[in-house]
């Protein structure tokens, strides 16, 4: 696509962190998709990614319009310098595309002995508790903590009741969604995978309001405001689609989409061995929680992540027919040896 | 109790917001709560609160056993400071009590023109998903934001489906909690809002696995890592618990509670004008958002807060029968004139 060496690894590694980490819907099989942005000249692959406004704990990137694979850890590096000096970092970005998974770009922090965050808004796919409009994006957010013994916690989450990978195995497999995920175009609790098409919507974590549906909401609202109000990017309902074939917004507010990252240097709080120290208590303790019937133990957010990236690593990544079929058309594409 | 007169105001003051905004969990029904863990020595009321390690944009704060009403406001202030200087300012505070309202912390720094946020950790009443111990507390975040002509977005809330407080509303009247609030001592979804009295647990946002309750588990998880971990104060199921009657937790791996507080500066990203344009544009967005039949809007976090304010006002705060009885047995305790 004309991405240098440099930016084209970073590309690779970002996507092939999601399908190691079992994020199948944010990793290779989307390759295709960043293709068609670029076909559509929505993603500058020469981009000149630069702060445009700084503090000494703050910056605002501009990401030239270039893949958000690349501008993301671009922008997260200066969180972690500014958390060197600082104590903490704190970078909103503009311009960008499509980032990938929260959690590569939030765990760049924990090699450094920091509390890493990453966030985007996204395409409006979610409605607001007693709207029938899609106004949100699913809208993740990724913390990552560094432990001693144990392995970092690294919760990675969109603020809906369930991503948009989980409806599209849904979808795949011609199974029913759980009351409480979406809902129909006019706004009816609805169990058909399919309904995004016909109008309907994602919803907020919580479902509906007497579930704390408002919650969700908010979170998601909270991640559209630090990453595209603070940088200058489009939001709400004017974030640009991820998929090529869908027109852009009339009216834009800003540039691209936007990004939110955040860097805290352990020390700047407490020794980075007391820290570690606790964390392997808290972690633990939880892990060893007494369980409920049938269930075999509490799980520490990042474990069935990384339980997924050992076994992949060692038996490679299972990858479906039709995400096959993308790459070896895209092999020929750019004539690529298969 | 022996407060300082300033130290007494500003307790004061943050009890009367909680009851203005129609947080009555939070307001001054809690006092007789507030004197009790004084009686019982867990609060000491003539606190030197200080500092006991920094960076530019960061602090620990030592609330040396004083009351979170009064703790709370001096490292929101810290916070403050710091982001005058290093563009955001975080804090986190050990050896610290109950703070009341998250929102009155949080929006010290709207007129500042920051972003601010407030976070506390809170006696285990929480089960994570999957497990039937309680080891978090409701956890409550609130994230203020200010606007231009708007009001500012303002979400309070806490990580679970149900904050407590309306689990004890639904005590008072004999109703029943919907499905997702609570689970009884084995883990099985309940609807007893007494449930906690027999060893059940409020459960996180989400409700269970299936929509979700794993990201509120994370929330809550997150808030209590940041709060205690970071300072050195008790997490998990070793905080210290609010009602005065029951025991302190055998082993305390740290002092007090612990909250977490941040304060971002507008101008630190963007110029302020900027920025608060485009939140009007924002919160008009939606605020317009077609609804599902039968809702009249689309709510702002914050909006229903400022509503109640405004009507309480002018018209007074309603009190219920059994806190006019406690207030009036203090005013007796404490030879105040009624």
């Amino acid at each position: 696509m004309g991405c240098t060496e440099e930016d084209a690894i970073t590309a690779t590694e970002v996507l092939l962190s999601a399908d190691l980490r079992g994020i199948d819907s944010h990793g290779i099989a989307r390759l295709s998709g960043y293709v068609r942005l670029w076909e559509v000249q929505r993603v500058n692959t020469k981009p000149a990614i630069k702060i445009i406004h700084e503090s000494p704990s703050t910056a605002v990137v501009d990401g030239d319009g270039g893949l958000g694979l690349v501008v993301a850890p671009w922008a997260m590096g200066v969180a972690i310098d500014k958390a060197k000096k600082a104590g903490t970092g704190w970078v909103s970005v503009q311009n960008s595309n499509h980032f990938g998974i929260a959690g590569y770009h939030a765990m760049l922090a924990l090699e450094n002995d920091m509390i890493g965050i990453a966030m985007t808004n996204a395409s409006p796919l979610v409605s607001p508790t007693f709207s029938t409009e899609r106004l949100l994006g699913t809208n993740p957010v990724c913390v990552a903590i560094p432990a001693g013994q144990e392995p970092a916690f690294v919760a990675d989450m969109a603020t809906t009741t369930a991503a948009n990978g989980k409806l599209e195995i849904l979808q795949r497999k011609g199974g029913v969604a759980p009351l409480g995920w979406i809902q129909d175009k006019k706004g009816k609790p609805s169990t058909d995978p399919h309904e995004l098409k016909a109008g309907g919507a994602l919803l907020p974590l919580g479902g509906d309001r007497e579930h704390g549906s408002h919650k969700g909401y908010a979170l998601g609202a909270i991640v559209d405001i630090f990453s595209a109000l603070l940088s200058g990017a489009n939001y709400g309902p004017w974030v640009p689609p991820f998929p090529a074939y869908v027109p852009m917004p009339d009216e834009q507010p800003g540039k691209g989409i936007g990004h939110f990252f955040g860097a805290m240097r352990i020390d700047a709080f407490r020794p980075g061995d007391d820290f570690k120290w606790h964390m392997d208590k808290w972690i633990k303790r939880f892990r060893s929680a007494k369980t409920v019937a049938g269930q075999e133990r509490v799980i520490i957010p990042g474990d069935p992540e990384r339980e997924t990236e050992a076994d992949r690593k060692k038996n490679g990544i299972p990858l479906l027919k039709p995400v096959i079929e993308d790459l070896k058309f895209l092999a020929e594409k750019f004539e690529v040896e298969w």
